[in-house]
């Protein structure tokens, strides 16, 4: 048997077994945004961590390495943006091929310390290595946040409103001309932009954190059909979502000339936006969206609610239930 | 320029400067073994990470799965072990092949359970992605210590006794057979499994880090020669080291039948033995060595001293001073 024959969460569930007895109370291990480790009188740590693999995650000639070191840190800010924790300091291991121009690993750490900066998150340490191929990239972020505060992906309640913090399917447009080798009009560059530069939503998660009527929060990494199938199946909880209330851009529905298919399809089933998934008790939803719109610009988009327990995910379109969505990546999935 | 035109240390002195403004007091950065961030209230966290590379680190057919997922965790623990901290949990982030046979996974898991175990680490996150080629390993670990137990590179003092907690040189013996395609002998096999299961020093740490007599720590990664220059760059001090005080086993000796050129070549040049490198106030060595040896079996090997300011290491052989050694590993250096 081969690892694509379980594919990537298979993979998970058949190694964390292995760990569950060592994880001592207080603790929360694999399978949220980030792990968190109790401080007895302090604000407790959370810890993330991701990894970047060259034409895995990135094709070098396609980013500029400026991006590619500003997004290196900032999926890994994202993970404690959904957990609702402040960055304290991140950690950096790469692997590089030896012929690698300076100038290419300056603009690489110039655009990791320009979000280093914003978000007042040194770099504390890590690894430099070679590499004989591919460039491998992995961030480890530690935060802190008061254990009231956290937030995490098991505690989602009925009737919550499922939301979303901004456009969804922006960055999996981009992805698609990049693969499919498209002609990059200014509209095709503009969402290989985004693509590129995912803003992990920081003071976002923060403020959401400190409010008490958000339940369940996680980040838009795999795309939503895949992602909220984490908070469902951990809170015990099904959802109903409503494909029409997705929240997308001018930028794509131009792009795609209200082609509502396909842009819905990229909303639902592309990963990589980075924007929040939270699930907001029903009562306060309009008082916090309001909240949340004076301070950031943008209302949380009400995509479905919470209904009733099972772990099923149930999408709508106009009204009448769909069989099926695919979508949500996995690694090692054939 | 090149990345090889500046190497590892370069480069690491290049992009840490980018940083240094945004490091809060109290924190440890970027250059010692761990990176330390302050509890208020609390023990401090201690953080370490480290990558593995297919063919750089490790050649898949040549270490078997158990071996290498030990090992993953071992060279992270032993950061830890260098600053004196408890473990507290780990996380692993994986690039694998598609067509990976599961047993190899498996396999990986239980070595770095193993010791996972061994230590009450738990595993607490982590990633897992797919790779077109080589496999990367990255480790972060998270450890706690009281602030005035934490040691670090830049304490030594004039008049210290330089030590070393075991053997030196039989991973450096087992990596040149394996590089070198020599036969593997039973002694042969003997040495690569020396390299291929290093065995971090985490409860010679915690004891070393609870004596004030100890000022300066760190594990040998790379080889004595390159990791006691940080040591004396760091603390400002000198230090004149004895080859024929460096501790072998009589397995190196058998192997390379008392060629002591080749034999001090090694344990001096040669890395990933993993050993604690520490310097002690002489005033104390010897009581220091003997409670050591009650407890772990083996003294604490005195190599030589830190004798004056400037960073210079001197090494001699049989009191005559060698004008120069080599040796220590650097990445990118062509």
């Amino acid at each position: 048997m081969q690892l694509k024959d379980i594919g990537e969460f298979g993979l998970i569930s058949r190694f964390s077994k292995k760990f569950l007895d060592l994880i001592p109370n207080g603790f929360v291990g694999i399978g949220d945004d980030c792990a968190v480790i109790p401080s007895q009188k302090d604000k407790n740590f959370l810890v993330s961590t991701d990894m970047l693999v060259e034409n895995v995650h990135f094709i070098k000639s396609e980013i500029s390495a400026f991006e590619l070191g500003h997004k290196s840190l900032a999926v890994n800010l994202s993970d404690l943006a959904a957990s609702g924790a402040e960055p304290c300091g991140s950690f950096l291991s790469i692997s590089l091929p030896q012929n690698v121009d300076i100038q290419w690993v300056d603009d690489f750490f110039d655009g990791y310390a320009s979000l280093s900066k914003k978000y007042n998150c040194p770099l504390l340490g890590g690894d430099t290595t070679k590499t004989l191929n591919a460039i491998a990239i992995n961030v480890t972020v530690v935060g802190r946040a008061s254990v009231e505060k956290i937030k995490l992906r098991n505690k989602a309640k009925d009737g919550d409103i499922v939301c979303v913090t901004g456009y969804l399917g922006d960055s999996a447009g981009g992805l698609e001309i990049l693969l499919d080798g498209l002609e990059k009009t200014p509209l095709a560059k503009e969402l290989i932009k985004r693509h590129h530069n995912p803003q992990p939503r920081v003071e976002q998660g923060i403020f959401l954190a400190s409010r008490r009527e958000v339940n369940a929060m996680m980040d838009i990494s795999d795309g939503i059909n895949s992602d909220l199938k984490h908070i469902l199946s951990l809170s015990g909880k099904s959802a109903d979502l409503h494909l029409e209330k997705l929240p997308v851009s001018e930028l794509l529905k131009e792009y795609y000339k209200g082609d509502l298919q396909k842009i819905y399809n990229l909303a639902c089933g592309g990963g990589e936006d980075y924007e929040l998934l939270l699930t907001v008790d029903f009562r306060y939803f309009t008082d916090l969206s309001v909240q949340f719109e004076k301070k950031f610009g943008n209302p949380l988009y009400a995509i479905g609610k919470i209904n009733g327990d099972g772990g099923q995910l149930r999408w709508f379109e106009n009204g009448f239930c769909l069989n099926s969505i695919s979508g949500g990546y996995n690694h090692f999935s054939a």
